[in-house]
């Protein structure tokens, strides 16, 4: 199965669909679109689309198999999935390394690491912290393909760069700075700070 | 002075602005557009544009009075900034809560709340984490105008109800679920493991 692009939307109800279905799949068969558009309060063309990009077409009448739906789900995120490192266990970088959010999409972290870390740490949540020198080898051996960046904006570039150096394609990016990537690598802006004045600016 | 609106991308470089404009204040008295933008790596139009918007129109051959634009700068900083509470001290409302980055723009959490707290703690940047019976009481007397939820999402709604309860027109969402608030409240949400998903589903 080949992975199809879906807009940031439609992945976001991903797992809103998941829960719904799982929660109902031992007490019936099949189920319309529209019916769970109206039991999870969306719009009736917003489901039928997402379902038709996501799990292909229903039958006529029936709808679709509710085992064959949270297959064909499950089997989305399996794709979306990447394995993905922090650089910087410090606040912000070790809250996202222990949040157990990610799973609802299929996502984790699988390791951090910090340039003040000389020897294995262990996070709140029980996760390994390593030295920065073991950074390129963990890697490699793991095919990283996502890098999270959670160290000051004045050593955020060296880590970005070292980063691609390892083959890591994809980085967000939670230093408030700018980062030059080469053109097939993505990166994703988190600014928290501006995030909060937007808020407060869009109050009157 | 009324503040005027501007973008998310103004907003976000108004710190890049006065950290440089901090740094050669004492070197020079005057500076134009076209200079900062070449100091800045950014594009002159652009700049202009913040300028023009932020602070009103250069001198001709002159440009801008580096002291005035800081003033200019920090006053609209000072318009923007309102004051935020966090409710849920969990492991992303502590990390926002200890998160220093947010002075930049001159925005302040100012109390956190938790309904696991019934005496007032500290956290570990040392700042008071309270007890939810304290909630209505502190918004009252400090005049809270955003709140940030960082609760479950089975009890966001309930907590975004007392927020708007309480006054509070501007509510940061970290839960990952939709609120239904009155017209006159701004909603931001923010949700981790989505744009995590969503960088890995950009990666090709």
């Amino acid at each position: 199965m080949k992975r199809i692009e879906v807009s940031r939307a439609t992945l976001g109800r991903i797992p809103i669909y998941l829960k719904y279905l799982n929660d109902i799949s031992e007490l019936s068969e099949n189920i319309s679109a529209t019916a769970i558009a109206k039991e999870l309060d969306m719009g009736e063309v917003q489901v039928r689309k997402d379902l038709a990009a996501l799990c292909g077409a229903g039958k006529p009448k029936i709808g679709y198999k509710i085992n064959e739906l949270i297959s064909s789900l499950e089997e989305y995120l399996e794709l979306v999935r990447k394995r993905a490192v922090i650089v910087g266990a410090g606040k912000i970088g070790r809250a996202l390394y222990d949040y157990g959010g990610f799973e609802q999409f299929g996502q984790k972290i699988c390791a951090a690491f910090d340039c003040a870390v000389s020897v294995k740490q262990e996070s709140k949540g029980g996760k390994s912290i390593y030295p920065m020198k073991d950074f390129k080898a963990f890697c490699n051996e793991n095919k990283v393909e996502i890098g999270i960046i959670a160290v000051p904006s004045e050593v955020a570039q060296e880590i970005c760069d070292l980063m691609i150096n390892c083959g890591i394609r994809g980085i967000w990016c939670f230093a408030p700075c700018k980062l030059n990537v080469p053109e097939n690598t993505v990166v994703q802006y988190e600014n928290m700070a501006l995030s909060l004045a937007y808020l407060a600016n869009s109050i009157n």
